[in-house]
C-alpha cells in the first residue's frame, strides 16, 4: 500500500443555503479543495472524483451526481462515483479514495461530501434521516433517528451515571467553539446560566426524544466538504503541510440497536478505532485533537470512551472537568463538531477530516487552533453506530 | 498493485420479483457468490462489501443498503458502503472492490449489484431513470433516456448508414440467446419473419422515441448479481477457476450529449476502453467474448465499434453478416445482454462480471458457451455514455 496524504481541503459555510443548488455546493467546496491544493487551474488535475451523499435521489430526484460534477468542474474524463452509507457516506468517500490512490492506481484523487437537507422541513426531514434504519423492524414501526438516541442516552445515563448536565456542558462548549469557526450552520454561543434557564422551558429547549431535547441534536444543515488525496511522495511538490492518512478502519455491527447483547457497546466504534490505531502505530494519547461525530450530545460522550480516550463511564465526567476543550487533554470537536458546524449528512465524514487537517497545518486562528496539534483523529458514525468509520491523520514536517 | 481475481459469482434470474424485496435479491446473490467461492460457511468470510445501487433511495425509500445487507448476510463487522454511478452503478462498485484488493487493505470483497424496478411503471420507470440527466439542461424539459437514444440512433444512422434491419438483427440474437439463459428476464426468442410482420405494427411493436420501438429497448427488470474478489495469488486455493481482472477503465464524458462535438463519438467508452486494454496488454482481437450495454438495440453497435472490434460504421454490417454471434468473430451479448436479460441497474455491471467469468471458467451449456474463450470483456454505459467503465477478464490455467 502506498502511503496517501491530504494535499488540499475546502469547504464552504454550513447553514440553510436556499440560494445554492447540491451541486453547487459541491462545485464550490472542491473548487476551493483543488486550489488549496494547487491545482485549481490544472488541466486534468485529478484522476477520479468520489462523492459522498446520502439522499439526492430523496432529496432531490437526482441520481449519478459524481458524474454530473465531474462534467462541472472541467474534469472530464476522470473517473466518477458517489459512495452512500448513510451519515457516514462522506468517511466512506474518504475511504474509497483513499484506496485507489493506495492502490496505485490512481494519482489524484478528489473527494467531495455534501447534502442539501434544508429542502424538507419538520417530520419530512425526521423521515428522511429514518430511511436509514431496517425497513421491517424500525421503520415501519416509526423508529427514528432521534428516537434511537433518546433510548440509548437512557441506557447510557442508567449504567454508567450520565447526567443531563454533561449533556448540557458538551453542547455548550460545542456551541461556544462552532460561534468562533467561519463555517458553521450554528453561530450562537450559548451561556451555562442561560442555558441553564431555558433547560426546562418547553419554548426554548423542548424535548425532541426524552431524554433528548432541542440543544442536545445537531441541526438539519445545508453544506458541502471537499479534500485532495494523492500519494505521499507526490504530495511533497505541493504548496501545503502535507497531512498524512496515517490509519484508518471501519466495522459494522447489526442494524438495529435491540439485536445488540449491550444497546449502550458501540462495538463498531471500538473494532474501527483499534484498526485505525493499529494501522497508525499510535495509541489513543498519541492524539492531539479529535473530530467526534456528535449528531446527538449523548454520542460525543459515548464516542470518546470507545475510541480509548476515556474509560467507560469516564467520558461524561471528562467533559465536566474540562478535559475535551481546546486547552484540555483531548479537545474534541473544536470546530463545533455536528452540533454547532451542523450535519448535512453526507458531507459531515469529508468536514471532519478538513477540520483536522487545519488543526494539524497549524493555519487556524489562535482561539481554535490546538497548539502544536500533530495527530488528529475522526469518528464518522453511520446508521446508529452499524457502519462506523475513523481515520487517524498526522502532519508531516517537510 | 496486486493482482485480483474473480473467485465466486451468483446472480438470480432477472425478470418481475413481486415476492422479493430489494434487501432479499441482493442477499440471494450474495450467498450464491460465497457458495461459489466455497465461502458460504465461514466466519468473516469477506472483509468489505460493495453494493451497487442506483435507486433504492427514490424506488425504495431506503439508503444504507450496504449496512443492512452485511447484517443479514452475517458478515459483521465487514466493512460496507453502497456505490452509485447511474446504470454503470454495478461497474463502479465491481471497480471499488478490486482497488480495495489491489491496495493490500482487504483481501477478500463481495460486490453485489442490485435494483427493483418493477415497483414503478409506465412514465415513473422513465422518470426514474431520467434522474440521471442534468437537472436544468435535459430533466426539466423532459429529456428521457429512450429520447436520447432515440436521437443518438438517428445521427448513426446518418453518419454511419445504420440501419433498422440492424438493429432488429441485434433484438433478434440477443432475445434468441437470451431465451437459452435461466437467468434472463426475457424467455422468448424471436424469429425473422415474425418480427417484420409486427416491425410496423403499432401493437406489437409500438415506436419507443423514433426510429427505436419496443423491440430496440431493454425491459424495466428487477434483479442481483454478485461477485467475490480476492488477490490472485490466494484465488489458487479456491475451488474454481480463478479469472484474473487482468484491465480495467473508466471515463467520463460531458453530461449532455448536445455538448459533444460529435454526439455519435461515445469518448468514453474508447477512452474506458484503451485504458483497459493498456492494463491488461491486450488488444481488441485478443478478446474472445464481450458483454456490452445494450439498454438500446443501437448501443451494442456503437459499443463494438468504440472498443474496437469493428470500425466506426462497420459494426451494423458486422451483426448482418453474424460476426456477433455465437460461434462468430466476436460473439456479443451470448447471455442475452440487457436487450434479453434485463436491466436491473444497478445489477447489470455485476451481472456482465458474471458472464463473463461463467464464459472463462467453460461452465456453460454448449449452446451459450463460446469455445475455449480465454479473454472477455464488459462495457457498462452510465448516463448517456457520460460514465463507462471497462474491464478485461482473463481465464488463470491453474
Amino acid at each position: 500500500m502506498r502511503d496517501v496524504a491530504v494535499i488540499g481541503v475546502g469547504m464552504i459555510p454550513f447553514g440553510r443555503r436556499d440560494e445554492d443548488s447540491l451541486m453547487d455546493m459541491l462545485a464550490m467546496a472542491s473548487l476551493k479543495a483543488l486550489d488549496d491544493a494547487g491545482l485549481g487551474d490544472k488541466e486534468k488535475a485529478v484522476d477520479a472524483v468520489y462523492v459522498g451523499n446520502m439522499g439526492a435521489g430523496i432529496l432531490q430526484h437526482q441520481t449519478a451526481l459524481a458524474s454530473s460534477l465531474v462534467d462541472r468542474l472541467s474534469l472530464l474524463p476522470a473517473a466518477a462515483e458517489t459512495v452512500e452509507n448513510g451519515p457516514a457516506s462522506g468517511g466512506s468517500a474518504v475511504k474509497n479514495g483513499i484506496l485507489a490512490v493506495a492502490s496505485g492506481y490512481y494519482d489524484y484523487v478528489l473527494v467531495v461530501g455534501g447534502e442539501k437537507m434544508r429542502e424538507v422541513t419538520g417530520w419530512r426531514a425526521t423521515d428522511f434521516v429514518a430511511t436509514m434504519t431496517h425497513p421491517l423492524a424500525e421503520y415501519i414501526y416509526g423508529v427514528t433517528l432521534p428516537g434511537l438516541a433518546g433510548m440509548f442516552t437512557r441506557l447510557y445515563m442508567e449504567k454508567y451515571g450520565v447526567t443531563p448536565e454533561m449533556l448540557v456542558e458538551v453542547a455548550i462548549k460545542n456551541q461556544s467553539m462552532g460561534a468562533l469557526n467561519p463555517y458553521a450552520h450554528v453561530e450562537m454561543a450559548i451561556s451555562r446560566e442561560g442555558i441553564y434557564e431555558s433547560w426546562h422551558s418547553i419554548v426554548n429547549n423542548p424535548p425532541v426524544a426524552d431524554p433528548l431535547r432541542l440543544y442536545d441534536a445537531c441541526p438539519v444543515s445545508d453544506g458541502a466538504a471537499a479534500i485532495v488525496l494523492c500519494p505521499l511522495e507526490l504530495a511533497k511538490k505541493h504548496q501545503k503541510t502535507p497531512i498524512l492518512i496515517a490509519g484508518f478502519g471501519q466495522a459494522t455491527d447489526t442494524q438495529t440497536l435491540q439485536e445488540r447483547d449491550d444497546p449502550t457497546d458501540l462495538k463498531a466504534v471500538t473494532l474501527a478505532a483499534q484498526k485505525a490505531f493499529e494501522m497508525a502505530k499510535m495509541k489513543p494519547s498519541d492524539i492531539h485533537v479529535a473530530e467526534l461525530h456528535d449528531a446527538f450530545t449523548i454520542l460525543e460522550i459515548a464516542e470518546s470512551e470507545h475510541v480509548g480516550f476515556f474509560k467507560k463511564g469516564e467520558g461524561g465526567k471528562a467533559v465536566l472537568q474540562g478535559k475535551t476543550r481546546l486547552g484540555g487533554q483531548i479537545p474534541i470537536n473544536v470546530s463545533g463538531g455536528l452540533k454547532a458546524r451542523g450535519h448535512p449528512v453526507g458531507a459531515t465524514g469529508v468536514a471532519q477530516i478538513v477540520e483536522i487537517v487545519f488543526q494539524l497545518r497549524h493555519e487556524l486562528p489562535k482561539e481554535r487552533q490546538v497548539r502544536n496539534a500533530q495527530n488528529g483523529l475522526t469518528v464518522n458514525f453511520g446508521g446508529f453506530g452499524n457502519n462506523v468509520l475513523v481515520f487517524i491523520l498526522r502532519r508531516v514536517e517537510q
